[in-house]
């Protein structure tokens, strides 16, 4: 079975290929062959001992999407995206490629006659902005403040149409915001979720620019690839005409992330955060939501951590080597 | 004041233009210039006093969005889609039209600079399928199960974003079933739901394909040119990111239509219906919504009919020159 995979080169497709290329599977299915493509050549998954072909294009280009989907791959996870603040700030270049380049992936799949791939597409809780119910249920409407959570929001309503025409088998998982975030702090106004938190356990500082009772909604890297390998097993027929849905996760404050720290770290861990109000970033988060009631994901089987201090001991394992010793500092 | 109505040759887009014509305003506001665009060349609103520009225009054609903005009206009313049948059978049509149409119109307004006019959106209840609560809240999430109403939501999306960022002051409004369309049957599913009360009340037959405990969400053509009227002099701030809303309406059963007839034109009247069965219209029909909970454009004061016999009577006053004597046969 050939899988592809769309954004190769972004956190979650690579820890997703890397994942593939040890194991030779996806969920219970064998993968002996993986198209891995981005703007950028994918240089992961290389010890894949199938046949892997990882290339650059760029998904709205003219003939772009049908060269993806060439070797008719089974399963295409479609990650691809322009980022929230870059779709804001640029917004043709967002519009181009997140709705246009999933339209363009949708529209090359329909042409292929016999050809009905399992397409798993990544949706963002950016398809939600305020005001919103304390805990968001899964029959809520769309209700995006941003252009790139417009974009997905469009997004998810084509997988949906063009399942529904049996084009494609689609299945949309909006994404909790990922954390802890392996690497360098960046410029998303997110980044501070995982700065707390990954700064201190790696022995620096950090900023934290907003009150300690701002909530959210938050899953590991692993629980992500976890949402990604459940999707490319389960049964699509239940989902009926409606595909995407919000993945679970763990609702958490800024406080609770902090006591979470303490539990694993201690304390020194914790006096490494400085408290720097940066009303913007605070303007922007409140926008955003913070509970959700996943019911839907939850009884297909979609899974994710519990805790807090559960989602902080799978970044020392999975990204420091190290196996958590709860309550002892580091 | 220039207004300009996009798919003006269309049943409401001739009500709206002939009914400004006659009185040279659109709600409390002077008209002085009307643009009208269709697919073919507009031919109503000709005793217009103020300058009238009628010009047949495709507005995914190149340039065609641009024409029609070119005199800068205020009001643009875009009424212009393929309907619910066509879209579904060329889905290429459908997409082309309903979602390209109407970001090429968004995209051209954004393209001129100090240019902010009121869109007035013709949405539809087709954004909701089933399964849906028996009453649909202003909160519930778009489910469509056609691609007409997913090109329809999406439309919704982009009227959202494009009036967050201020490129337009966009307003969407989703039709009730509009009912009784004068004229002759269509092939729309819908189209008995005007037959059963439009053929008896001209003393001709009318088949009903459905049961009589069959429920949707109804308005009168009146009413549907008063969203319009409403929605072009509404303050637009109050609403938020959230442009779109279900307007009021009339939900009824089928049973309930034909006692409506019965109060207004009596039994010969309702004798004139005969039930065959169409199991075909039956399922279709099935998943289309059956009650809103209109709270939200209530309040901002979209109004409709409060009863079908209100419905009916509204037919007779405009389509048949008759004030109804209720009770009374005709």
């Amino acid at each position: 079975m050939r899988l592809a995979i769309l954004g190769a080169a972004g956190m979650i497709g690579r820890k997703l290929a890397e994942r593939i290329a040890a194991s030779g599977k996806i969920g219970g299915r064998s993968v002996t062959a993986l198209t891995l493509v981005d703007v950028i050549a994918p240089d992961v998954a290389k010890d894949f001992a199938g046949t892997r072909d990882a290339f650059a294009a760029d998904l709205t280009a003219p003939g772009a999407a049908e060269q993806i989907i060439a070797a008719r791959p089974e399963i295409i996870v479609h990650l691809a995206a322009i980022v929230s603040g870059e779709a804001e700030a640029d917004m043709a270049k967002g519009y181009r490629v997140n709705l246009d380049g999933t339209r363009a992936l949708l529209e090359a799949i329909a042409g292929v006659d016999d050809y009905c791939p399992r397409v798993i597409y990544a949706s963002s809780l950016a398809v939600f902005g305020a005001p919103f119910p304390a805990k968001i249920p899964d029959a809520y409407h769309l209700t995006p403040l941003t252009s790139y959570g417009t974009q997905k929001a469009m997004g998810e309503m084509l997988l949906n149409d063009y399942s529904r025409r049996g084009l494609v088998d689609g299945i949309g998982i909006r994404f909790p915001t990922i954390c802890i975030r392996p690497g360098k702090p960046n410029k998303a106004a997110s980044s501070f979720y995982s700065g707390i938190l990954r700064e201190p356990l790696n022995g620096q500082e950090a900023i934290l620019p907003v009150d300690d009772d701002t909530r959210h909604w938050f899953a590991s890297p692993r629980a992500a690839v976890g949402y990604i390998e459940h999707a490319a097993d389960l049964d699509t027929a239940p989902l009926g005409a409606q595909r995407c849905m919000t993945m679970p996760g763990v609702s958490a404050t800024v406080g609770e992330q902090i006591e979470a720290l303490r539990a694993v770290a201690g304390d020194a861990a914790v006096a490494l955060i400085r408290r720097i109000p940066d009303p913007a970033v605070a303007a922007i988060v409140s926008g955003w939501p913070r509970d959700f009631d996943t019911a839907r994901a939850n009884a297909l089987g979609f899974v994710a951590e519990t805790s807090f201090q559960e989602i902080i001991e799978i970044y020392l394992e999975d990204e420091m080597g190290q196996k958590a010793q709860i309550g002892a500092p580091l």
